[in-house]
């Protein structure tokens, strides 16, 4: 069936409901370049603007997995369960929990991206390992899921190209925050990628896309909806993004705390978030077993090194330091009463850890160390935080971004919770 | 100054107004290829679904006409003054109104455009006249007005080269309807034009791109208002279009009426709005004339006849006549209730006056002929109206699309009033 492409923005602009068989062929032609790129950009904002219903959302969905392939995973013996985190700031959580839910018994297929913006990526963390290399094919990602049970790797270009088509439209055209296409963006790869189970890690906070636990929830209650129509057992959990997880943000850095995680230490916030989100895949898994069991006793750490080794990676390689340091002190006595996420999350991508456009290289060694975390208490002089770089020539606009990230108050702030709220 | 595009669109997207550099920066850019077409389209959805402060579409406007040249027309000794028209079904008035206007002692510089869809267009209807041509240099164009007083041509390439960019955009990202896109794009090319004063006729009803009056209201303000902030005299007329205008819905069936009109015949309801917005553009341009007289004593024809020879024009030629014809006839008695302009409008185009793409050809002869208007009382078998085509297979697609365009009820229905507002 085949429509005007001006019909279809028309429907949407006065607020109409598209049909299965607009939706259908719209995802389609768009894929084909049958449909401008100038058309699918005044529909998103559309979209963005006037919002769709959960069918037109359940069948946009479909549409964007029809348009490639869909990985048969029924090869691997294991139950397969995959995490998705909407992104925030030194959020590494998949490189301990990847290997810790794999110790467990459990198959971890995650598919993974590249940081865009202020928020970091996986890939790009684990690129910091000397070795280690993020392109698998469909062959080698099952072989690898077979054998070791944890893979982080790039998505193959198969899975769903017309999300991968429209993600980089909407990144120019302002129509990235719709949700109805954040959750078919999101949803789309991971029902294609052929994971059984999914438990999503919504952030909220000024780290993260959703500002607000309002418009996580209702991201989180769709994407958990499209989970469940495609036969995927899907759970999410609201988490706190208003000061970065742990102490880490950058590549090499990340990757070093992930390894203090599974080595049994690391900072609280990183162990409990990775333990929250194990229970919740364990579980969804079928699987009846605690996975601070598997930490404890080193056999997370085991699959991780066996994880990294699969992929080329030397885990026992020193990862890059860089040359270059700034300290940020405090200038009075008090508590922490404030790390703001995205203030730090964009020094660490002015010192290099992130990109500005999906070409550019980042730098494996830069980021931001803090040394305070809110509630802690400090004294005037003591190291707030401190910046890595590759070139000094980067920290004066650090600096600028980080101001007035870490606040300084008489009586430490109450407590917040991690996980806001659950959604199944 | 330089922007991101993504940050324009957003602001809009998030209901803000743009700033003056954002706008002159924006329009600059688009015109020029560096923000892209995509970004534009998501703008223009964006515009049309929040819209725009007045000061926003003031200087959108400016940015327009800042886009490319505009034409000086001090050297005509007469004072100028334009029409224009949001564009209707059967809507000739140009033809019979310039020459009237310039009989008057004005000079009406008349740029002019193509039929695209169901409305018809002053140029296609002016080309049915064997050897006049639309094209004029800004010379010729200028010495025309000069001598005869008398310019219905094409606007030049020079003239708001952003507005023919992004109209042809709207065309096919569903973003024509903006009233805020919509009246800078009028205004700035009539502004660019050089005229001193400008009447505008503001359609509303089923034949019009503005349904309601609220809305046709709006738009008039609008634009009234960018007329005034430009120095140019701007009074609007809001008039119906729920039914053509006059019998003639085509090309040379139109100029064929409008010969009528300057003749001293013609059509009560042609004639009326003639002589209402030949009205206001005489004050407009200062002078104290009763138009009615200029179209008495041949005047008016005089003008025609100087201005179609002006152009190349034979205008005793006769004009071209289409081989098929079909008659719909009534099926009762009573009084004709409705005419319904959208639909009579569609079967034109079908019969082939009207064009699909801007690349397509029209036919000079095609048309449809009302032997009925609204208030008309009738008796089974009479004709309704007639089609005219060069090609007989298109007589089924233009019978369905005239289908129920033409309602034969008990009583005459309560006359329509031609004008129903004037803002100025």
């Amino acid at each position: 069936m085949s429509f005007a492409a001006v019909d279809v923005i028309r429907t949407k602009r006065d607020r109409g409901a598209l049909s299965d068989a607009e939706i259908d062929w719209v995802v389609d032609a768009y894929t084909k370049g049958v449909v401008a790129d100038e058309q699918m950009a005044a529909l998103a904002m559309a979209i963005l603007l006037n919002g769709m219903t959960p069918g037109e959302i359940a069948r946009w969905t479909a549409a964007m997995i029809a348009s490639g392939e869909r990985l048969d995973l029924s090869g691997v013996s294991r139950p397969t369960v995959d995490k998705h985190s909407t992104g925030g700031v030194g959020d590494k959580i998949t490189l301990p929990l990847t290997p810790l839910v794999a110790a467990c018994g459990a198959a971890v297929p995650q598919l993974s991206g590249r940081g865009l913006g202020h928020t970091g990526g996986t890939l790009d963390k684990l690129e910091s390992i000397p070795g280690w290399r993020a392109a698998l094919t469909n062959d080698e990602f099952i072989a690898q899921l077979r054998d070791v049970g944890a893979v982080v790797c790039a998505a193959g270009a198969g899975l769903a190209p017309a999300d991968r088509k429209l993600y980089a439209l909407r990144d120019v055209t302002g129509t990235v925050e719709a949700i109805p296409l954040i959750a078919s963006s999101i949803m789309s790869k991971k029902i294609a990628e052929g994971t059984g189970a999914l438990v999503l890690d919504v952030k909220v906070g000024s780290g993260a896309f959703m500002k607000t636990v309002a418009s996580a929830r209702e991201l989180a209650g769709t994407m958990v909806d499209l989970g469940k129509a495609h036969g995927v057992t899907t759970v999410a959990l609201l988490t706190d993004m208003s000061t970065p997880l742990g102490l880490a943000v950058g590549n090499a850095v990340e990757v070093t705390e992930s390894v203090e995680v599974l080595a049994g230490g690391g900072p609280s916030d990183v162990v409990e978030l990775t333990l929250a989100l194990a229970r919740e895949m364990v579980a969804a898994a079928g699987l009846h077993i605690d996975p601070s069991d598997a930490l404890k006793d080193g056999r997370a750490m085991d699959s991780w090194r066996a994880m990294v080794r699969a992929q080329g990676g030397d885990p026992d390689a020193p990862l890059p330091v860089a040359p270059e340091t700034e300290t940020v002190r405090a200038d009075r006595d008090g508590f922490v009463s404030t790390v703001d996420a995205l203030a730090i999350g964009l020094a660490a991508w002015r010192l290099g850890a992130g990109r500005a456009r999906k070409e550019d290289p980042v730098s494996a060694a830069a980021g931001v160390i803090l040394h305070k975390k809110p509630g802690d208490p400090v004294r005037a002089g003591e190291t707030l935080f401190e910046l890595r770089t590759d070139e000094a020539s980067r920290i004066p606009a650090a600096l600028s971004a980080a101001d007035g990230a870490i606040v300084v108050a008489d009586a430490a702030p109450a407590q917040r919770e991690l996980v806001i709220e659950r959604i199944a």
